[in-house]
């Protein structure tokens, strides 16, 4: 499930609720700190980065022992998030799964797993930032901790081709002090030095921070592993500290 | 401001809440029509389709006049809503803008606003299908209303070409009935037949609609203005009737 970006203004009422029905809050140890006040009392099992298996494993364990359990993920679980090794790990062992959202049949002992969508984390930077992602746009994460190097690039250079508002995630980290580098040589090849670049760190929750800045003039200091960076496609302009990409409305018809 | 995708679960507090706040509520009728249970008494402006400049200025209008404005787009009015054209409107007319989060400074006559994120179509259709949005992904709007059909095929062709997970919205329209079987032509270059698609329609609210099928197999009659079309990358698998893009976690460290 789905925690948003971290403030509770912004976690769906379902969420809410799924959090309230738990028994078991299983999570990245930041995430579950978010949620800390509404999961009070709960079986809390907190791990930290580069535990996902783990942590998916044991959310499913509990679950196949006929507790309810939340496995949190921060931003949207479908983006980037937990959903997807839930579904890899049950294929993997021969579990299987039937909607949550619906009720069991009769004879059914499949798992039910309800996947609970919520706020991006590009969604709510998006948002702090004005409106740039109002047009086509793709999103691409910089860890080449599971996808080798050469595919990002290949999708950096495809996206810079075809003007796409790009989505940046996971944009810097010890392990890879040169990646966010190599990222804007492929965008500054087919945009210009001058284009709008929203950094936004840690959105709507403790320790947020936005800028703007510009392709070339962007700080690799201001950037770490909990921050988004929006690149803008050529129409993108900032203007009174807002970044917005155009969708045409104007150009077709007058203001 | 940010519906989500219409059922109320997934209308987030801050949504809610500006929604309660507000004195009017501007928006397309479709989408007002969602929240006509928490809107009641107020000053409902609903209007219908391609009337977005015309809205987007009478909620201005109202705003400089000093009322407490809603306008509201479904799924994430960040993403191909309206908050875009609200800043592009100001811009043009130079009416300044300042942050509504932030109180205002003493000598600012500048217009508050605030962008509400929300969870947009293709998350709430993700969570729906599996998990299909787990790797890099792109957003394509098929819509050639104000975007030129060479840059539309310029697009789809560079995610598909770089291996993206594509999502499509406005994939069918009245006046274009050929755009969708020549987007699947160009994908169809890229990627085989049997890659999976998922097409949802009216996800979360009344009327909603999944089915799994392939490029091959897409019937563009499940296919209207309010679907939204999820199509697999090279690793995207279907299983038990659920469709996920895996991150490459199994691969990597076994399960």
């Amino acid at each position: 499930m789905s925690l948003g970006p971290g403030s509770s203004e912004h976690l769906t009422p379902r969420a809410a609720e799924a959090l309230h029905e738990a028994e078991v809050v299983v999570g990245y140890k930041t995430y579950v700190g978010l949620v800390a006040g509404l999961v009070q009392g709960k079986d809390i099992r907190a791990s930290g980065m580069r535990k996902e298996i783990d942590r998916c494993r044991e959310a499913l364990d509990l679950a196949l022992q006929g507790r309810r359990v939340a496995l949190v993920s921060g931003g949207d679980a479908g983006i980037y998030g937990m959903a997807g090794l839930v579904f890899d790990l049950c294929r993997a062992h021969g579990v299987t799964v039937r909607d949550g959202r619906e009720e069991a049949k009769d004879s059914s002992d499949a798992l039910p797993v309800e996947v609970i969508p919520g706020v991006a984390a590009f969604n709510a930077a998006a948002s702090l930032l004005g409106a740039p992602l109002m047009h086509d746009f793709a999103a691409v994460s910089l860890s080449d901790h599971l996808t080798p190097w050469e595919i990002i690039e290949r999708r950096l250079e495809a996206a810079a081709e075809a003007d796409f508002v790009i989505a940046i995630y996971n944009p810097r980290s010890a392990t890879r002090p040169d990646g966010l580098d190599r990222a804007r040589s492929i965008l500054l090849r087919h945009r210009p030095g001058d284009t709008p670049v929203g950094v936004v760190h840690k959105a709507m929750r403790d320790g947020q921070r936005c800028l703007l800045t510009t392709l070339e003039g962007l700080d690799p200091e201001d950037v770490d592993m909990q921050t988004v960076l929006l690149v803008g496609n050529s129409h993108t302009y900032v203007w009174n500290g807002w970044m917005v990409t155009p969708r045409g409305y104007l150009d077709k018809y007058g203001t």
